[in-house]
């Protein structure tokens, strides 16, 4: 039966789900013309009722009703479409849970929740002949899940590349452009709105890596636990480092790397020198990438808004768009994911990268050769070398080594920093290959 | 009811077809995971039964059966999609619209066909309650139409910027990075088969015109005549202007614009000088690129190959995997496009835009304030200068205009021409606005 009227409870009202709202209103015309149904949200949960939200001046007799009492939403039989935009994440299982039980279509923004219990909620979806939507969950607006689950579903992905956090692409943009140091650009970030008060998960690569396991999920069809993603801070990150980089050729990004082997899965967040005709070197400031090679298509990139409130509304509507066309069509799909197995994530220590190196030494002959002859032992072999800077009897040396296994590189390292004439390690950070 | 089996029909096995044939098979149970359904090419149409083809050697024992009667195709009960891979306009229409009658599902590669007879082909499909799906035509494995239609249906589409004909950038690129000039980087993308030997459909921006037309129609939800797209050759730029443009902090691009106005649209194919900082700028030889601006996602690009026998396929059979799930979820969708009306297209004379401007004229006091005074007569302001190169008497001016209105432009240039001092206009060129 087709439906003339579609009904949407929003629960949670702020920055996203503010957004969501204001699209739909604007847009309504268009939305209806595409997907021949009038589609509203007659209910909003919100913590206070009493506070001022000049959004709703325009909603005043729409009939929208807002309420700080979940089970007004999750079980009017009237609401087709439950769009969780609180946060959080027991609260936001339970609540979306409730909702498929009782029938409803979900759609969510929740990166966190999906990272860590997608697999169950998809699960709970099947079993209720309903489905779960998460566009807006990594990338803000850019379409990356649509992508990976059908426009590139007949690929094999081989690797996916992404610049995935806007607080530490922002930073490093600013610390690359202008100078800056770390801590004035991440001051900078948190006055203009790109960082948290509180950043350590941004610049800790922990936000990544929830990205980055619910992307590598879809990409390499497989289970994975967040928690067996690599992460690396940007924090040691220098100016420094930055201006060696420029020299070799290279812009420092962080990175968030998914590769499938025949061993497994590689999964990591970290800072990565990334060679400056690659396509990734050019997403600047608060924008977001993702790179991905498939077996067919090759290269590609999507880039965009990774966050902001327009931009994660304009992928929850249309994921909402999507519910809409699939509820007059009766489909019942989005358990791709149930399917998956969890397969092998392989430990860094045995993975191999591509290092650069900067430390100082004492400025004396035979220094280079003792610090080359420890990487020979070790069967590490160097590309690029840069020696310069001595200062009062000290010499900078900037090492780039051929790819190499990590835990020989580190062994190699531990017994450098025992050589004496090396005065200290100051930052070691993997490098992208020049394609 | 669960089918569990898809049968497809291929209208053509040349560069296209081998690689669908070759996907369908390399990832086949990737695709039936994804499906959970077996999908198999049962016949091919082909002009030659006696043609060598290496690929069948795989699939002798599998039943596919090579045809040069396209009824065996059309007419086969058995067969669900047809996929037309064969090129030509009015042949693979004719074929098209037989299956679609008869109740299949349709894929076309067929950007020419898309762009002429689009709309016809969707009201038939409509009709027949069937699809047709298209994503190939345009960007070859760069997801382009589903990202419009359904993953950025939130949005009104503002506009697109597109480098979406490899063969020019390719040109262009090599002029750029080498200072080729035309003719040798014109031979040498055809000696490496990325320019065709006769090439002028895409030096002349035809083949970008064509695809325009059929990203527009989806992105301003119009109706889109090929004929009213604008379009300009890439033969008269020269190393010199680009020279010129990377001195003022620009690389020429062969740019397909589409906007939308209060007026009507604005769809145009030309060279264009592009801010070196612009994601578009960096998007190298035959690497093609799609930046949209919609009013909730903010900028977003769409990069990768955009031709090539695989990335080809890998849009046809991401097609066919969407017809697979619709036909098992009785999905009748597709019909979007038949919604449209035609929106008005504006002429170029009224348009706005920044020009680049290169002339010779005699070495005297005086020359460039009579200029001026021209371009201030249609109030035409400029923006950027260059004057050098001054030999035997002749001096070379390069000027960039603001924002102006095309036709104005050309009056002034029209009375520039006829100074005493001017001895030549040698180039002018569009300029993309610095953001």
């Amino acid at each position: 039966m087709q439906r003339q009227v579609i009904n949407i409870g929003l629960l949670g009202l702020g920055t996203v789900g503010s957004g969501v709202l204001q699209l739909i209103t604007n847009n309504r015309s268009e939305i209806t013309a595409k997907t021949g149904v009038k589609t509203q949200v007659t209910k909003a949960l919100v913590r206070s009722l009493d506070k001022k939200r000049p959004i709703l001046n325009r909603y005043k007799n729409t009939g929208l009703e807002l309420t700080t009492d979940p089970a007004e939403i999750l079980n009017d039989p009237d609401i087709d479409i439950v769009v969780e935009v609180m946060g959080s994440v027991k609260t936001a299982k339970d609540y979306i849970s409730q909702a498929l039980k009782n029938g409803k279509y979900v759609v969510t923004a929740n990166k966190d929740l999906m990272a860590q219990h997608g697999y169950e909620l998809f699960t709970l979806a099947k079993k209720h002949q309903r489905s779960i939507y998460y566009e807006a969950s990594v990338g803000g607006g850019i379409p990356l899940i649509r992508p990976l689950k059908n426009c590139l579903a007949a690929n094999k992905i081989q690797s996916l590349m992404g610049i995935i956090n806007g607080t530490t692409n922002y930073i490093l943009t600013q610390m690359t452009l202008y100078e800056k140091d770390f801590a004035t650009a991440l001051a900078e970030a948190q006055a203009k709105g790109f960082a948290e008060q509180e950043p350590s998960s941004d610049l800790e690569g922990k936000d990544a890596a929830y990205k980055l396991a619910i992307l590598a999920s879809l990409a390499f069809n497989s289970r994975i636990d967040v928690n067996q993603v690599y992460t690396e801070s940007i924090n040691e990150i220098s100016v420094r480092d930055i201006m060696y980089a420029k020299q070799l050729g290279f812009v420092i990004k962080l990175l968030a790397i998914g590769e499938e082997t025949a061993d497994g899965l590689s999964l990591r967040v970290h800072p990565t020198l990334v060679p400056t005709n690659h396509p990734l070197a050019s997403v600047q400031n608060e924008f977001n990438a993702l790179f991905l090679e498939g077996d067919a298509v090759g290269e590609v990139m999507f880039y965009g808004r990774g966050a902001g409130s327009m931009p994660t509304a304009s992928a929850v509507v249309a994921d909402i768009i999507e519910v809409v066309r699939s509820i007059n069509h009766e489909v019942r799909n989005g358990s791709i994911e149930t399917t998956y197995t969890a397969k092998p994530i392989i430990p860094m220590k045995k993975q191999t990268s591509k290092f650069y190196l900067r430390l100082k030494a004492a400025d004396q002959s035979g220094v280079f050769g003792s610090v080359a002859t420890e990487f020979g032992n070790e069967d590490v072999s160097l590309d690029l070398i840069i020696q310069n800077q001595r200062e009062l009897g000290v010499a900078e040396i900037v090492l780039v080594t051929h790819d190499v296994c990590e835990e020989k590189f580190y062994r190699a390292l531990e017994n450098i920093k025992k050589l004496t004439s090396i005065r200290n390690i100051s930052n070691i950070i993997r490098v992208l290959e020049r394609s």
